[in-house]
């Protein structure tokens, strides 16, 4: 029994509705999906009794491979989603979803990914509303991508963002850099690294509120593509300072820094999946950390650096010598999310 | 000057950065998008204003080829997510949208397609607030896929959908059937019928809140992937009532019918991308009627049959035969949309 999918399984008509009925309708069960409408309906009454502002973002996810320690395609466009909601503050409530398969993927691949996002979302709360399905031709995609859109609500009195860094700002991250990066590149250029590399691909929400009661907290991102950098990078555009981070202080687990290391490489410039860059007030530094540290997926949280005045992102090494940190031109590879 | 879109476009780094505020932010600049943070934030009490629900939805757009008569990728992407909100009553006000490019594909192609999604939402004051861009190797993906989810608040009073539908209600179409469907057929197939056919593809937003005045509409729907057999058969899922239609009401374009005839296939069956399927009291009928033909989106509108006791969706055909009206299993072709 090799099922496979088929161009009718994207046609509308019998072959498709018995898919979303017999394998998204069922993972993704809730009220709200299965009404049998073209969209999801939401009571604003409800909404505003979550917060004041509605927070609005999308994805598309393309790894590969679509299976890898820590995660996989399905975990990663809820999670990643879900994150780029959280670090405004909103706690994420609802994901769109959409599937673009080749045909002839196995039935049993597209099941065990739908499985695996609607796990990830029931764990943190997130309900799959809305969704769709095209089917393209053998050769037209690789086996399966996803978008996901999410909707979340930011709870009054809160007001993150790039604007509010200032300069003698902390910086910080919430654990070790460039894992998720690094087991994709162990996978998929068989560096043979296998035992302790696994993706740190989570729901960062939890982590996130446990910040709401801190006051001085001025943004944060999660560091993907691009890693820690691009963030860096992001937040000296968004507010005209400058960033100064120090590579001793930097949270990198022996393995992949031993794979950066091979490969002439910097972790800095890895991605992330669950890892998050923070700009706090000084004065809330060692709150934010206790709070980080307090919670699982933020215990290897760690002061990195400081905001300056002078608008350029720079690492300082291990000899006390500060060097740009461009952003990066090219990863070493392309389909790590 | 041949630019072409590389894998360093969508990592994360400056070439990424330049795609987005050269081309994505300067064709769809509005505040929203233009903030620096991975999520659009929308004030709930501007929402509250507008309506009591909101509506959230998406779909995935992979039409080839990317130009047609009458649209291209970018209007569809467009057009076909706003209406999947503007069927609920909503009005459609703001998009996300994810693209997925294949390496090499022309930098013109992809400013073309982002052009027309800008005119195609600034004519429908709808906003792009929020995206995202991966690029995959050469071979990963057919030149250029896109996602949008959409956002629209439905006003107090509207209640429309499936579950309202009654035995006795009249079904109406706003125009002409299998206008698109029949156009990217013809381009694919080499059918040679070149002067007359064109996409109808539309944002019927504006046809539809020309409806929201008149008492006893009961459900909408825009009838794209398996045509209205399709959707005759979600109102009969969703209403347990039958759907009767008559062969020689449905309004069809000559070269259309012919095209079908040619190919021993049924209009009804094919993708429209800017009509709807209509579900009214019969008291309406008229009322709806006269709404419909009053828009220039409107003016082909008929009434085509009635809703049945019989949970069943009938053809009925010129000579007074009637003839059950399966669901298509397979469509003439995919990437129809």
């Amino acid at each position: 029994m090799n099922k496979q999918i088929t161009l009718a399984h994207g046609n509308g008509g019998g072959a498709m509705q018995a898919l979303i009925s017999g394998v998204f309708i069922k993972a993704f069960d809730n009220p709200l999906l299965s009404t049998g409408e073209d969209q999801a309906r939401l009571a604003l009454s409800e909404l505003t009794l979550l917060g004041d502002q509605l927070a609005f973002t999308t994805d598309s996810y393309v790894v590969d491979p679509l299976f890898f320690p820590g995660g996989d395609i399905g975990k990663l466009a809820v999670c990643g989603t879900a994150n780029d909601l959280a670090v405004s503050g909103a706690t994420p409530r609802w994901l769109s979803c959409g599937f673009i398969l080749e045909e002839g993927l196995p039935l049993a691949t597209l099941e065990r990914v739908v499985r695996s996002m609607a796990a990830t979302a029931r764990g943190a709360g997130i309900q799959i509303v809305t969704g769709d399905t095209k089917v393209v031709p053998r050769g037209a995609v690789d086996k399966l991508f996803i978008n996901t859109a999410g909707l979340g609500v930011i709870p009054a009195g809160i007001d993150w963002g790039v604007t509010r860094i200032r300069a003698g700002d902390s910086i910080l991250v919430s654990g070790t850099l460039g894992d998720h990066g690094a087991t994709i590149l162990n996978l998929r250029e068989n560096l043979g690294m296998e035992a302790e590399l696994a993706s740190d691909c989570a729901v960062l929400a939890p982590l996130i509120a446990t910040l709401r009661a801190i006051a001085g907290v001025r943004a944060l991102r999660d560091a993907t593509r691009g890693g820690v950098t691009a963030i860096l990078h992001e937040f000296t555009r968004g507010s005209g300072c400058g960033m100064d981070v120090s590579e001793s202080a930097l949270p990198v687990k022996t393995t992949v820094r031993g794979l950066c290391e091979l490969l002439g490489l910097e972790p800095l410039n890895f991605a992330n999946e669950g890892k998050l860059v923070l700009v706090v007030d000084p004065a809330a530094e060692q709150d934010v950390l206790q709070a980080l540290r307090g919670h699982p997926l933020g215990r290897d949280a760690a002061v990195i650096g400081q905001v300056t005045n002078d608008k350029q992102v720079r690492l300082r090494g291990l000899y006390g010598v500060s060097r740009l940190l461009d952003l990066p031109h090219d990863e070493p590879l392309p389909r790590i999310c």
